[in-house]
């Protein structure tokens, strides 16, 4: 016990006294040797011993804070994360999925990009499908930019059963099943090239939005750049989304014409704001860029000459009244309502906000929109109820361009906050405080809400630095109408001095934020204390969002032997102990195979060169984390069949030879054995 | 400091005791307020706290141990981990690179596998032209079951210059440079479908060893499996190494012809056994599986139906000799050494081993080979100075099937050491250690070995509980000849109850042990302690090795602007600022553009549908993390620039339209201007 407090080498001026104190209990110590419950010997937790032993291991040692941080952050062998974060991948094209405080990654779900281990696209019919389905024309496109997930909501709360995310490169949404964590749907945008400003789901999931982000004429078709202003285009689109049968349904969906401003964020109205979406944009001065030449001003400096760019705020009912009502015209096949529709039918006004925004984040009551122009060092705060105040009594003027009603400023702004520099993104916790990025500062600011969370708000508290250049942050059950007020993640750009460098591409740095004590437990970081830092060394995570863990309920193996996570069903063709068989008709062969613990029934198939083979493997084990992988050499073919699961697949037997087929996943002590010879005669 | 000692709750003896002490020490303590360098107020790292406030955030109290588990393998914001491990990536076909003992991931690096956030595979030419090096025949395989990584040595010691990794499913080998941690060359076997034992190096790393797995006709050729003892062979390749050019030279590369048993893992001598090779078998059965009818004995019992199996020793010199002597027949043009001259030559012995042996490990010192024949509860020691008294006495009997002079298992067994239940693979401490893996156990078996390590060694120490069914381990400097002796990780296959569930495919479970300690300083785990958990939800890695952190040397951005990471040096005809330029010579578009915070040069390109694009583009930033990346649209075209980085992608222009090419690295504040348009007229 003692040896412990001689450890805090911080507290010279007790030295003494702990001094005479530890001859005392030295006495006593040594006489509870054995009362260990941790089987590491006397006293082994000290804190003395712990930076002892750091040294030895050639780490320096802790401060009680950093002590403090590791006990918070760590989960002993067992123990389960009480929060999950799902995190974009950016360029990755994936789904990252993370248990939090331990900040440990359980899973990278396949998304837009195939991936091996999961047997995601390499051969598998059912995830070739779902791939394909995000083709671009006849392009195929096997990676993505993914932003922003949005988990499902029911009353504004997440539910837990679904999540969706945008691609930014090629404009396409993807649907995530939470009960196996596989990708079931990628819906391609029918008229934008790229998009941004998703996705966002209305508080019960009804639609899933998209804004769009470069301007572009729909359908891509090619315009000029010289036509910019006649047919470049922005877009936000309403996909609908089918909880029954866990997908969008493209032909209930719609989007809307919208000026070629550069929409960025979107989020969706809730409680008091419910029926609105909110949209950033930026380039409201239409730049073109410098052009092949450079004769021109070039977008960084021509998007940022006006003061001001445009919220766009948007009625839900009105858009879909008018899309429902036949108000649309098509681009390819798919129904947009147009910008005049838009005026003239009070689907959409304007509300001026400081220069190129980038987040705009409705507070859990709906009574806020906040908005951070990233060149300018306040976030602005709009009230929804003053919008819609402005937008009774008309007090508008039509934008110069497109003739979009712009609220007044004066009337519909709330308050301005002065945070620093570069804020990009706020974040809400239970106690009526906002968390905001700060880009150029590197930190993050803590501020009050004004009534009905504070009456004294729309106050900086001060800040934290993050390490470095904060991109967006995520805070637990962040995006609902009842924050958690327990962490918040900065998702930083930048890792610079942070880990080892693993070659000139260095990982992100998530960092873990305590901010659960009120801001004068802490003055000099109001409150907020830094947990953990969390290298991304696999993609570039743009969002996240952070759900508490039991308010999942994944399969832990498929309910049934031959299920098909492409239908979620069984598949009443899927071969069963006892139904294996090959059957050849001509040059086609079908194979009905399984596995189990440790061999496939067949193991020895033999066909002819050019036959065309058709088949079918299930994983018969019924028992958690039985997974059985299948390889397949020289086709490109790999599967991974959890329990229960089923899968298909085709090719042509081009090449004769003799081809082992194994298990990828180590199964059992006679896993080696799980093999068998796939023979493909001259 | 006294609120510390209040919280140690196992020790009830001393709480009476304690709490006397609390009421003088508080006082105290009172007075040390402030004196905390942690900015988190008083005592906040006071375990008493700390379980407090774990209360508080859902999470169990921590035990002694778990608390020194935490503070042990926590790193504070900026502290660099003193080790990096190298992980295979299992069936996701890549390598991951993890901080210890923090047991964060820093970086997948892109091997076998497309991957888009690092640019690997999506038009770049330079990394496509790697993937390509890995086709088989003209099949497009892009995926790959990698197993064992394997660091460059220099006299034993790793260098820290190289990894070289294999493919499983395909039989191939990358080789991954550590200045930036990208893959410069893949070979495909040429006369092996896949393999298993490898890769491995010699000891200045002349040679990488790949061994195979399942027999097939060399060649991958046809032949009925009616035939399987006369055309079905094994293999072991030899690839020599050119750390000149760092790539694998395949003109000075050769295999021999191995009987039609199925080797598995191989280790290369060292010290006083360097010269040899050793490779495990199983199946010496020859079994062929129970058949398409199901007539015969599947492979899991018709490979262990014998007692024994060989393991395979080879004379590295001798075997070089016949290959540049020219006893060789070729396969696929490359040389083969055949059965009977490694007979003939003295290259290859056999030596009885278990049955079903998954690893064979050899001593630091060089002087035992270690083996564990997975469905037998001991480890068998071999002594190298024993086997080469049996090869000088003739001390053999011919193989039945093969003729390879099989020595007689008495006169080169050293030891054999009861451990438990499905031994698979041993690593080496400085201690005098072997760590043996348990499958069937799920334990880490710890035991001493004899002399010159220790005078009464060969015994068993004890073990400790793995979470669960652990197949490889990797011990700090392991395959080294100079072992650190602080850490273990216990590569475990199930994760069951470890972590929550994303789904029914499960993370598999790294587990990171402290074994700095000995044995009798914790009896009940023979002084082993665990440390961490880190679930493995991106792959199913089979091989880890551990290096220290201060033998890399990466760059931390590329040395000169205009670097091309395909040759490691300045590419002439990388674009540079001011020489961005459009040339067009009929209907074929050259672009030479630059990247620097915030915008490309040119921002903007005109080319009409159908001309085929040569597209360079040269990242002109120099500071450290500054990576810009590069997408297009509909073109499944992304690149990751890293500060000085010049990359080219070639493409015919097929769809007219707009396409905004735009940054996917958060580069800025005005990363989202970072952008341009691509037009192509119809």
């Amino acid at each position: 016990m003692v040896r412990r407090s001689t450890s805090n080498v911080g507290r010279r001026k007790l030295l003494f006294t702990i001094g005479v104190l530890v001859a005392v209990l030295a006495l006593v110590a040594a006489s509870c040797n054995g009362d260990d419950d941790d089987g590491g010997g006397d006293a082994s937790a000290s804190a003395g011993d712990i930076n002892t032993r750091r040294e030895a291991a050639g780490l320096q040692p802790l401060t009680d804070a950093q002590l403090e941080a590791a006990a918070l952050t760590y989960l002993p062998s067992g123990e389960i994360d009480p929060y999950i974060m799902f995190a974009s991948g950016g360029h990755a094209g994936q789904m990252f999925v993370i248990g939090m405080p331990s900040m440990r990654l359980l899973k990278t779900i396949g998304v837009f990009t195939p991936e091996p281990w999961q047997g995601w696209g390499f051969g598998n019919e059912g995830t070739d499908a779902v791939l394909a389905q995000g083709d671009v024309g006849d392009q195929e496109i096997r990676w993505a930019d993914t932003h922003h997930p949005a988990l499902s909501e029911t009353a504004g709360e997440y539910d837990g059963q679904f999540v969706f995310i945008n691609d930014k490169a090629n404009a396409r949404v993807a649907v995530i099943d939470l009960r196996d964590f596989e990708t079931k749907q990628i819906v391609k945008n029918p008229i934008a090239i790229n998009d941004h400003g998703g996705t966002f789901v209305t508080p019960d999931t009804e639609w899933i939005i998209e804004g769009g982000q470069y301007a572009t004429p729909h359908g891509w078709e090619f315009a000029p750049i010289e036509s910019y202003d006649d047919e470049y285009k922005g877009m936000v689109t309403f996909w609908k989304f089918d909880r029954a049968s866990g997908r969008i349904d493209e032909n209930q969906s719609f989007a809307l014409e919208l000026p070629p401003y550069w929409q960025d964020l979107c989020d969706a109205g809730k409680l008091v704001s419910e029926g609105w979406i909110f949209c950033n944009s930026f380039n409201t001065e239409r730049a073109t860029g410098a052009g092949e030449d450079g004769s021109g001003e070039n977008f960084e400096a021509g998007a940022s000459a006006r003061d001001n760019d445009y919220m766009h705020i948007i009625d839900i009912d009105k858009a879909v009244a008018a899309a429902q009502g036949g108000k649309t015209f098509d681009v390819n096949g798919f129904p947009v309502v147009g910008l005049q529709t838009l005026i003239d039918d009070g689907i959409m006004y304007f509300i001026p906000e400081p220069k190129s925004p980038h987040g705009v984040d409705v507070t859990p009551g709906g009574e806020y929109m906040v908005v951070s122009g990233k060149l300018d060092p306040h976030v602005t705060v709009y009230s929804i109820e003053k919008a819609e105040q402005a937008i009774a009594n008309q007090d508008w003027v039509p934008d110069e361009y497109s003739g979009v009603p712009v609220l007044n400023f004066d009337s519909v702004m709330e308050a301005q906050v002065e945070l620093g520099l570069g804020p990009l993104h706020t974040q809400f916790d239970d106690k009526g405080y906002g968390y905001t990025s700060l880009f150029l500062d590197s930190t993050v600011a803590r501020w009050s809400l004004g009534p009905p969370y504070q009456d004294d708000g729309w106050k900086l508290e001060g800040a934290i630095p993050v390490n470095y250049n904060i991109g967006h942050l995520a805070a637990a059950e962040g995006d609902t109408v009842s924050p958690d007020g327990k962490y918040v993640v900065a998702l930083n750009k930048w890792s610079i001095d942070r880990f080892f460098h693993p070659g000139p591409l260095l990982p992100q740095n998530f960092q873990l934020i305590d901010i659960s004590a009120e801001p004068d437990t802490a003055p000099d970081t109001a409150g907020m204390q830094l947990l953990y830092d969390m290298p991304i060394g696999m993609g570039e995570p743009h969002y996240a969002q952070i759900i508490k863990a039991d308010k999942l309920a994944p399969f832990d193996v498929y309910p049934e032997i031959g299920f098909d996570p492409a239908t979620m069903a069984v598949d009443p063709n899927a071969p069963t102990a006892g139904t294996e068989r090959v059957e050849r008709n001509g040059n086609e062969v079908e194979i009905w195979q399984t596995a189990v613990r440790s061999h496939y029934t067949p193991d020895r198939i033999t066909v002819k060169a050019g036959d065309h083979v058709i088949w079918h493997l299930t994983n018969i084990d019924t028992s958690i984390d039985a997974t059985h992988g299948y390889a397949l050499p020289s086709y490109n073919v790999t599967l991974s069949l959890e329990p229960g699961e089923t899968g298909t697949f085709e090719f042509d037997a081009t090449d004769s030879g003799v081809f082992p087929f194994y298990c990828t996943e180590f199964c059992s002590a006679l896993h080696l054995e799980m093999a068998g010879y796939f023979l493909v005669e001259p």
